[in-house]
């Protein structure tokens, strides 16, 4: 089941762009009142008028860079910060479809001033990232659940639809093309950035009637360059990321702007983080721009994993499923999707129960929490002193599946 | 006071970028943790080191553009659809501050692909108008009120302080300029959109290091083209606009993208517009993008005027805040800003009490409710039986200060 409910099978998108077949429930839609009739008709009718439903990864045009670039070193890489020769991009129109996706020179956007993207947030974003590997192959995490939150995205926006398997086609040609930038170093990668923008050139706030989608790469080092160390995170439960009804499950660009008020003050009072917090019980929601787990004793002495549940607060990161799914397969603990009280939090640090939290998320994969700032008192949080075993372990299993290391199908040639 | 219990004077800005007299309470941002001395030592510093803490309008640089268009008439007006021949922008970045304003040709931004508007929706806008009086003068209604809140919403996602003042005497160079695009029509405008966005070339979540201000101009027609007419509004708990502790006070795009789809929805069930609710006891806050008010008899038979209190969800409207005065200058009924629960609407409307209901905006001044649907149930709303009096007196007293034809401090001749 997708986020919102939407039945959304494995298979989606690899029978094609045959609406008949694997696109939109339309009945559905129509009852909620997502969609009129004249509505489906129209898009029923659009093959028929040459509206092209999806882009083709066949029909990929490539315009080589005049001047490539050199990779920077691995200890030289900073996040998000350089970015490959090329990228891909495709535009969308609501008369015509999707355009041909093409390669070309990394470059400036031009945009109308008026573009939906830079007034009212019709944006949202992926990241996933390629590994080489010790076999210098390179792979892909898990990709086609970045590419299925997209397609969950893009309806939150009224951004169009198209083809996952075609745009992960794209991308994988992308990146094959782009091979030499893909770091030959066991703790580093190549980044991935797929963005989805709305780039209709008039002022009225509706569905966007033009689109384009890009996708960048970006050469990254290794996450904890001073060594694996635990992050202190500020817990200010006056400001709240996101809201029942709103879009927090959704990797939406309106999601981020807002909260870098409180990042900033988060480090102007020495925390690395935000803890985001929830409600009257002051929930745990994320941490930063990750997800968040609790490794614990429970009050009857047994051990469990905890990661606060996709209630639509949560974005359903990568690394969370893929923790989850690993965990269930050591079978050693209980492993649950509930509600974290701050309470019971603070309970189980006081009564020394609590054993390990960290985030989770594709930049890092796991990152240990050592102290919260919370209500003007700053909280020890055991997790290096404990070992830090639970989360070293996630570490070191999914990196050994990403490098390839152990085979997994979870790690794609690309 | 501003929204957010910053001291916000009317003189904010008018005695230009001294830091130490008309600048941010620095002592305040070190209490609350939103600088650290450090920070606060570096930015007092910058005007030595050649920082320029706002443009000026004094160094505007003016390029004419060679290809003038023709304004449509006023009935062939679409909102945001039509462009004037020049823009206004200003560049700033971490190092040097803010550029010289610039007027040149309407036309595409350049912008880096990893820009922050277009990931984190690091972007915010505002909306005004000018008007041409019958005297042919034209003048631009409360922009200091604008202008403020632009500020705030500038704060909210890290984006740089200017001096509200300079930009309203840029906008003021830009609208002259282009005064032939300002209609002869009294009932047409023309609509300004200054627009602030994050162009940080990095993909790091942080506050930008590089941003762009800039201003574009819209003729404008008649709200109402087919006449003066009630719209249906959707009212769906399930979907929610702002929350406590989020940013629905400030004018950011990422307020807005989220809420297409409900619109959709709106659109697909007939209505116009959404009515959207908050909390348990279902709130009334906005409808659409415009401000709420209810004009109603109380049960012990008084009437009052009642719009939503601005406690954080709401956006704080300049059409809001003049039709607030106004009606207590008229001093013929209560006023209040007070939470409108669902409950209590419907039972003023079983009551038969609920005289009038209208949206309050930059685009309409006042738009008034005829029906609502709400589970499933379309309530119909005696605005217009009751012949809408408030609202049309609204709109009338309103107008009739933004053309100019009675005198006001409200119309600033530009």
């Amino acid at each position: 089941m997708g986020q919102n409910g939407t039945k959304m099978g494995p298979n989606w998108g690899k029978s094609g762009p045959n609406w008949g077949k694997s696109g939109p429930n339309w009945s559905r839609l129509v009852q909620t009142g997502s969609l009129c009739p004249a509505q489906v008709l129209a898009t029923l009718l659009r093959p028929q008028l040459g509206y092209k439903s999806t882009f083709r990864a066949s029909e990929l045009e490539l315009q080589r860079s005049g001047a490539p670039g050199t990779p920077p070193a691995p200890q030289d890489l900073v996040f998000g910060k350089f970015f490959t020769d090329h990228m891909l991009t495709v535009q969308w129109d609501r008369e015509r479809g999707w355009g041909r996706p093409r390669i070309g020179p990394f470059q400036e956007l031009r945009l109308h001033p008026a573009s939906s993207a830079l007034h009212y947030a019709v944006e949202l974003f992926e990241g996933l990232k390629a590994f080489r590997g010790d076999d210098d192959k390179i792979r892909l995490f898990r990709p086609e659940l970045n590419m299925e939150r997209m397609q969950r995205s893009a309806r939150r926006v009224c951004l169009p639809e198209f083809d996952a398997q075609e745009l992960l086609e794209c991308i994988r040609a992308l990146v094959r093309l782009e091979g030499r930038w893909v770091p030959r170093d066991p703790q580093s990668s190549l980044y991935i950035r797929p963005t989805f923008i709305g780039t209709e050139p008039t002022l009225g706030v509706s569905p966007p009637g033009r689109a384009l989608l890009f996708v960048l790469l970006c050469p990254v080092g290794p996450y904890f360059s001073g060594g694996f160390g635990p992050i202190r995170l500020l817990a200010d439960p006056q400001h709240v990321r996101a809201w029942p009804g709103g879009a927090g499950h959704c990797k939406l660009g309106g999601n981020y702007g807002p909260c870098l008020e409180l990042q900033q003050a988060a480090r102007a009072r020495g925390c690395q983080q935000v803890l985001w917090l929830h409600g009257p019980e002051q929930h745990l929601t994320e941490v930063g721009t990750m997800n968040l787990f609790v490794f614990w004793e429970r009050p009857d002495g047994e051990q469990e994993l905890v990661t606060p549940p996709l209630d639509g607060l949560i974005l359903p990161g990568v690394t969370r499923q893929s923790l989850l799914e690993l965990a269930r397969r050591w079978g050693e603990f209980e492993v649950r999707e509930a509600p974290l009280a701050m309470g019971a939090v603070l309970g189980a640090l006081r009564a020394g129960r609590l054993r390990e939290m960290f985030g989770a998320g594709t930049a890092c994969v796991v990152c240990p929490v050592g102290e919260i700032l919370y209500q003007d008192q700053l909280l020890s949080v055991p997790t290096m002193d404990n070992g830090a075993k639970v989360t070293t372990r996630f570490l070191r299993e999914l990196s050994d599946i990403q490098y390839g290391r152990v085979p997994s199908p979870w790690a794609q040639p690309v």
